[in-house]
């Protein structure tokens, strides 16, 4: 017997960086995973226990949000128009001196119920208070990458503790939970932190997610203070030694790209284009990193920055960002939008061989996308169509883990209504900013 | 009696660039134009022929589309991932040989259903078969500011012909449709042509629509073959003897700033980011273009450049652009994009006093903006979400000349199976790219 069949779609395939819409295509899920794909009415329906008619509809994998802050979702809209310092130091820092432990088990079911809504089937979250995080992926049933951020001004304890967590959740709900050390940035944990954290990651076979030369100002300073970009601060402290999720790396270097390229243990780039532009951080300039063979995934960061966790938005931003930065329009293109949205993110968040892809044998979180829209028409390329054209609004239903979690748009594991009652009467609370109180100081 | 009240909708209201969500307001309509706005309540709904709830919801101004080929919809998907010579000598030029006017009357109705679908009340078009396009702007109950575009090779007996085209449709629909003349451009028109069309605009009376200064490249080409910018060019035609709407100028030189902003005839600016950020034509510094109080309006080009006609696309790229290209996040702000998308684009499509701005005595072209969605939540700013989160599928309702044209997102002047029924047979034709029937070659 087959678990769930899905019926009549058109398949986005990828493969060596070319992208196709299979059309008329049955995918045949058992357990969590896809048994099969073949065309349509060569799968018995009788077979299946339930199935899903997509006719009109593309069938792609979920997206991986490589790099996010998922309970900010909670302040968007508190920090509009500032550039990096002062977004740090007036506004992000102060807020998140209101957070308590309960306030990220709502923000974060918030910003996964926008997630499912846009397709978004994972997400590696760096942040604080993760058993919170935890609880609300358990529940929501989408797939997480977990780290509880660490800045090295709060001691050394804080890696045991941390330590802990990893081995807690690390391969919870079935496997949709992973654990990751997360140290914050080289410019908030000094080099003996970042070495204990180093060796703590080897120590529990743990990777490390991590924010490092997120503008050039950060590299410039760090050359200015030590000699060093905060590339090599990492790789001298041995973090690299575990597989890393790099956050951003706008400011990586030439000799910053060598050290990655060259390195042994994988590392991925999230790239979170929208933040970038709104920050006036400037871009990474993706065409020489994936020369290089570094992999490349899509983020979001977190709402305060981003406003939204929509990965559509990031995905037609990295295509158009290159296209600018480069001054070229044949950079960037769509089958290279698609495949860092789906195989290469899958590679960042450190799944490559079971996620971003659609076939047999793969983990089935399968995102169903309304191709019928006025926008879309006439659909002379779909493939363009989904990079130029698609919103999160024509995502009708998702799949993680070979569960439907939301079909034609009704959510079958959060509730939106709960979610709303329980965070609006914490937002007098949450908006406060007590100058006195920031949690750090952003001078990198 | 009022003839449409529209019941507790927040109200964006735009003064001095500054923006802001007046609460809890009703707006009373009288024929076209608004009659009233005041708080919840103080209209008494017995005196109201019809009335909507828009609980929940926001009224703000229909977008305007400055700048657009619309019935080049039908070709979306079709030229991807080329730079601007090969786009126009390869796909674009290609394509329109094929075109008939039939085809302009469903491609211009196929546009139209996409705009109003994302609350886009106006646009300026500049395509050819504009009888065709004018009845199609007659049924959908949209405004258009229509222009017959000319290349010079055709002859100068175009000019009689479009300017009888002016002469036909402007002011027809009751005042929705205006009509404009539209040379293509000083490296497709020569001077002669220019003049002889700057000419006949004085002698009826109208504005011109035309592309100038494209790119960095036609600015230096342009020099290079007659030692003058083609915004020099175009002053030295008499262009700007005429209202004008300037397509793009994405490479006018700090004289041509200057030109522009000693102008007594009215001249604004089309920017179109998405699509320049797609053919990798760099950004203007729309900073320095308002400091010198030239005016600037969103526009969405055609869809083989652009992909949608979506405008809340258009208004986020200009922020986050700006900000990326200034390198400041100050610049750009949240009021500014507003300001941008509402007042500078009336101002820009000729239509200052009318439109624009929800006020008494202006005309009701008004969207309403479901702000109820998860991405909105919780909506710290409104004017944050409108700008950063909302999209295209959360505009509800629109209405334009005091007409309801969609509610509830139903159309109710467009039948969209009626369109795509007509368009699809003919995609076949539409799609052939015969190598030796290029209308026009791109050599500026």
């Amino acid at each position: 017997m087959v678990d769930l069949l899905i019926r009549n779609a058109k398949v986005l395939q990828l493969r060596d960086e070319k992208a196709q819409a299979l059309p008329d295509r049955d995918i045949a899920l058992r357990g969590n995973r896809i048994e099969l794909i073949a065309p349509t009415g060569a799968i018995d329906p009788s077979r299946a226990k339930k199935d899903i008619d997509a006719d009109g509809q593309l069938a792609m994998p979920g997206f991986i949000n490589t790099h996010a802050h998922v309970p900010m979702a909670l302040w968007r809209g508190l920090g509009e128009d500032v550039n990096i310092e002062s977004w740090f130091n007036d506004y992000i820092w102060h807020l998140e001196a209101n957070l308590v432990p309960e306030d990220v088990y709502w923000g974060m079911q918030l910003g996964l119920l926008e997630m499912i809504e846009a397709g978004v089937t994972a997400v590696a979250d760096h942040y604080w208070h993760m058993d919170y995080a935890a609880r609300a992926v358990e529940k929501a049933g989408t797939r997480a990458l977990l780290g509880q951020a660490m800045f090295g001004a709060n001691g050394i304890g804080q890696i045991e503790e941390t330590a802990a967590f990893v081995q807690r959740w690390d391969g919870a709900a079935g496997g949709r939970i992973r654990a990751i050390l997360a140290p914050h940035a080289p410019y908030t944990c000094d080099d003996d932190f970042l070495r204990a954290s180093a060796h703590k990651a080897e120590q529990i076979g743990s990777g490390i997610h991590i924010h490092a030369a997120e503008t050039r100002e950060q590299t410039q300073a760090s050359l200015a203070r030590r000699g060093q970009t905060p590339i090599e601060v990492l790789e001298d402290c041995g973090i690299f030694n575990a597989p890393t999720l790099l956050a951003h790396a706008v400011g990586a270097t030439a000799g910053d790209l060598e050290i990655l390229a060259d390195l042994r243990t994988p590392v991925g780039i999230a790239h979170c284009p929208k933040t970038y532009a709104k920050l006036a951080m400037g871009y990474n300039n993706l065409v020489e990193w994936r020369a290089l063979g570094i992999a490349v995934g899509l983020g979001s960061d977190g709402a305060v920055s981003n406003n939204t966790l929509d990965l559509w938005e990031a995905m037609r931003l990295t295509a158009l960002g290159q296209k600018q930065l480069t001054g070229d329009a044949e950079n960037l293109t769509i089958p290279q939008a698609l495949t860092i949205a789906t195989v290469e993110s899958a590679k960042v968040y450190g799944q490559p061989h079971d996620l971003g892809d659609l076939a047999a044998g793969k983990l089935a979180d399968i995102i169903l996308v309304d191709l019928s829209g006025t926008h879309h028409f006439p659909l002379n390329s779909v493939t363009a169509s989904l990079v130029y054209n698609a919103r999160a609004s024509d995502v009708r239903t998702v799949i993680c883990d070979g569960q439907v979690i939301m079909r034609e748009r009704e959510h079958l594991t959060l509730d939106k209504d709960e979610i709303i009652a329980n965070i609006a009467p914490r937002m007098e609370r949450l908006r406060r900013r007590d100058a006195a109180a920031g949690i750090q100081t952003y001078k990198p």
